[in-house]
């Protein structure tokens, strides 16, 4: 027998038709003789009644809990008595039923399953994933894939495959590597991003490339973090920054749009890294609230205060009123982000008690009218070296936010990108320049003098990030692609011509050989649709993850091979090696 | 400055507009103080025209094969004496030139691509890839994607990704291993398919599922195989083989009028694979053309011709007339398949010369009658056991279609299924018997019963190949979802509970708990893209393959790693290991 329709495709227009559907049985009860069954497929869940004179009485009664089943039957509304409006008003009465499988006790309620020990449900992940949730989740992120094969598509992009087997690139992170057994000794790197070969693309003249590339990193997984994960990677030739970003916008909106029924207002707001780090304390800023720092340097500069006296820099936010376990707790978060101490003032009237008060007498009219805290309200104070002191005061306004639910005010999405970071970083540790994003990113053509001068650090990179509710859900940039500028580049970060050659050799040649201007950016699309769907982790919305120890708990990999295999790999196991 | 357009989507109406072009230049001429230029872009290439008195002169004489150039000029018809139809009739007559990016010298020549050392054109894929054929495929290969995405999703499939990093599947060939940093000692497999995990998603409720899907085989790269390569995949719940089959042909008819603009007939002949071996020696037949064969064991059989007498089974195609040379070529090529000779008949007006003409008199119209030879043509005979001689019978087939180009007079595109393969094939070298698909496939229903009888080889497997013009692109089948069959198939196949259990234990623990039929089917992308393509090779529509020793030779992957590296991953090389 052929279903007639989805459960959650029947309407009020099949009433007093037979209908013929298949699913799980959700729940069974009797009661008075009659059986009434759940029957859930993946589109909804329907009430089936069977009666006890019925021929598919029997049949129905062998019936447990997500037992698969073909009921038969008349989709009719329930009695009037019973009826709450919507789907739930009508019921199938069973003419027909057939097991079409039987089902072991589940070894949790599947209701339950987000009260249940993540390990179980990780374990059995194929009934985990029959739960609502995790429905709803993969279809979110499956329709947010068709809306963007959809977009690119009718904006001329070409979708292209590149290498899963490949050589190391230049993202950083430690790559995971595959054996070859055809040249044993040797290893192939899986794909850190697509990076270099989207750039071959460009430099092949395919003009606009896309690709939701599975990417890997060898990361020790702390926080919510896969080994495997998934990019939408794109690059774009004959482009400059505005280009690329204006196409973002409206990309993100038609995501939207179709896979959640939202509209986005465009454009985005875009803040420079100095900004976003001035007045929120982050480059991936969470700006569905306000709470942004206001800057009092100046009212501290040389005076008595010793504390804010030196300080490069004195940032202040404004907080509700706090208790002070909370403040207490604040400061903990203010020193685990880099910050000595956590300064902080009650307004009362048209003044402050508590805290650092004393010190700030002289300054208190001006910090009333900078922060404009209300009565009863805190204010909270870092000071010290720019970047530390803003970090730590934006850990502190994160904590705020989660204290006093600031983003419920706001939009349920706010969008916006943080643009002009920084080129290059100077490494305190190593004292060593680095790139801040990779070395292929075009620096500001403004900035070009600086390279090789002290100053540098100061120049702008045509970088951008996109930032969704505090997340960095997208990251990219202009690319280089004047070889002359390259090879500067790689003289910053103190690559003489060897290591370059040695690390990205075909690449430099590549660059060398009729190189369009071209940029691009790539989407954290885990990241993305866990922030879309409301979840809390990325493994929400991931048909299969891995535990925080890189392991699948079902399929229970990794594993031990056959030394006979790893002999034909040209490799053994290091007995030296530690324990795990 | 924006471009205007791709240059191939500029249109007559252009004409007298000033347009803006970017691209390469394809070639450069000089000629009675002008210079001709074509720009090339992904979508065409135009002929430019700068005066010498032009502004654009001396930065346009600074080009050269595959700079890249931004050109203004005015796009108008060539004077009448030049045209000859088409976009080739316009040109364009610069007003501005602006040099993008320089180029060396190209180390072939693109527009003689096709004949440079594979070698070369994999070293340097970024210039391959500009080549008009090697755009075309990639181009084709994405519509392909798009056309299937949009079918699928509005047939309500849901889109999954599976884990890249996994245990071993059970398709029997060699895994890729990656080893674990945070479990040392302990490898994943990179997927051979995503077999089990698609049946899992069945079994999780989602109905409908499917991927492109990167798969892994660490095979011996001899043929066209890569060792990464590309699934459409596929699995559907609540299905017999009838509804997949039909669905896989309107997916097919879609891909084919979206990507090529060519309809295909439906349905698609379906072939037993009996009848795909007995009429041409192939469960992937080419049906371009016939040539059918023909059984005439019956005349024959305890006859006086001894070689034909005993055999099991006697065929013969029919061929156009045969020089004694062709006739040798194809008897080596029916012996490299297994056949101990090629017997032959010339037909002569109603007799036969030649070869075993003297054996057959008695069979001569009853040979006529059954095979139809032409006058002069030839008849070409394969006796011994039915499997040796049909297969190589049908590789003799193979070869008259190349020698006498029988597939040209027949439709460019011929997709047709085979059906009803075997469940079981016995192993005459291991003397066990083994799947023929793999162990999930569900048998016929009316076929249980042989299980475990002698009889058990004549069991029909549920499962299905699609094949294009001799090629097989798609295969799979109704998957078994009663454990009580699962386990008479493990038993059938000689695997202990025990042994089963410990190759697939999480796999039989969801099986148990409510599995609904289903069944699924595999596309090998690679491979109909290449026939859709009419590419030779599956390297010509990939953007970087690897070589036949698995080698990228652009990146120059594989290559060696840190001894410290392996150490993190408690592993060290085997020195004892052949070299490769």
């Amino acid at each position: 027998m052929k279903r007639t329709a989805l459960i959650g495709h029947l309407t009020p227009a099949h009433a007093g038709q037979t209908v013929t559907l298949q699913g799980w049985v959700n729940r069974r009860r009797d009661l008075g003789g009659l059986i009434f069954l759940e029957l859930r497929d993946r589109s909804g869940v329907v009430q089936v009644q069977v009666e006890p004179d019925s021929a598919a009485f029997a049949e129905a009664d062998r019936l447990r809990a997500e037992y698969v089943a073909e009921i038969e039957g008349v989709y009719q509304q329930r009695p009037e008595s019973q009826r709450k409006g919507g789907a739930a008003d009508f019921e199938v009465i069973a003419v027909r039923v057939k097991v079409l499988n039987t089902a072991k006790t589940p070894p949790f309620e599947l209701e339950k399953g987000g009260d249940v020990a993540e390990d179980i449900r990780l374990k059995y992940r194929y009934l985990d994933l029959r739960r609502a949730d995790m429905q709803r989740n993969l279809f979110l992120r499956s329709k947010a894939v068709t809306a963007v094969t959809e977009f690119l598509d009718a904006e001329g992009f070409i979708q292209v495959e590149t290498p899963m087997l490949t050589k190391s690139t230049p993202e950083g992170a430690r790559d995971f590597l595959v054996p070859s057994r055809l040249n044993p000794g040797e290893f192939y790197a899986l794909p850190q991003s697509p990076q270099l070969f989207k750039q071959l693309l460009m430099i092949a003249g395919f003009d606009r490339y896309y690709q939701l590339a599975r990417c890997f990193r060898d990361e020790d997984l702390r926080a919510d973090r896969q080994p495997d994960f998934t990019q939408l990677d794109m690059e774009l030739s004959f482009v400059e920054q505005d280009d690329v970003l204006e196409l973002q916008e409206r990309l993100m909106a038609h995501v939207f749009r179709r896979a959640l029924g939202v509209e986005l207002t465009l454009p985005f707001p875009r803040l420079s890294y100095q900004e976003a780090m001035d007045r929120y304390g982050s480059d991936k800023p969470d700006l569905r609230f306000g709470s942004a720092f206001e800057d009092v340097t100046d009212l501290f500069q040389g005076g008595d205060f010793k504390a804010f006296a030196d300080a490069q820099t004195v940032k202040v936010i404004a907080a509700p009123e706090l208790t002070r376990k909370q403040i207490d707790e604040l400061e903990r978060v203010a020193k685990q982000n880099g910050a000595r101490g956590l300064a902080w003032l009650k307004r009362d009237g048209d003044a402050f008690t508590g805290g650092i008060s004393k010190f700030v007498t002289a300054q208190t009219a001006e910090l009333l009218a900078r922060t404009g805290v209300p009565e009863g309200g805190t204010l909270l104070f870092a000071a010290g070296e720019w970047k530390k002191a803003v970090s730590a005061l934006g850990a502190v306004r994160l904590a705020l936010r989660d204290l006093f639910d600031l983003a419920a005010g706001g939009p349920q999405f706010h969008v916006s990108w943080v643009v002009d970071f920084p080129q290059l970083e100077f490494d305190e540790d190593s004292q060593t320049w680095t790139y801040m994003h990779h070395p292929f990113t075009a620096p500001h053509p403004d900035d070009l003098k600086l390279f090789g001068t002290p100053q540098q650090g100061e120049i702008r990179a045509q970088a951008y990030d996109l930032v969704l509710n505090g997340f960095e859900v997208g990251g990219g940039s202009i690319r280089i692609h004047d070889p002359e500028v390259q090879t500067q580049m790689f003289a910053a970060i103190g690559f003489t011509e060897e290591q370059a050659r040695e690390k990205f050799g075909f690449f430099m040649d590549a660059l060398a050989h009729g190189t369009p201007p071209h940029g691009g950016i790539a989407w954290g699309f885990d990241r993305l649709i866990m922030v879309m769907s409301g979840a809390q982790s990325i493994r929400e919305v991931i048909a299969f993850p891995k535990n925080n120890r890189g392991a699948d708990l079902m399929a229970l990999a990794p594993s031990p091979v056959d030394t006979a295999q790893l002999g034909d790999l040209g490799l053994k196991l290091d007995d030296a090696a530690p324990e795990a």
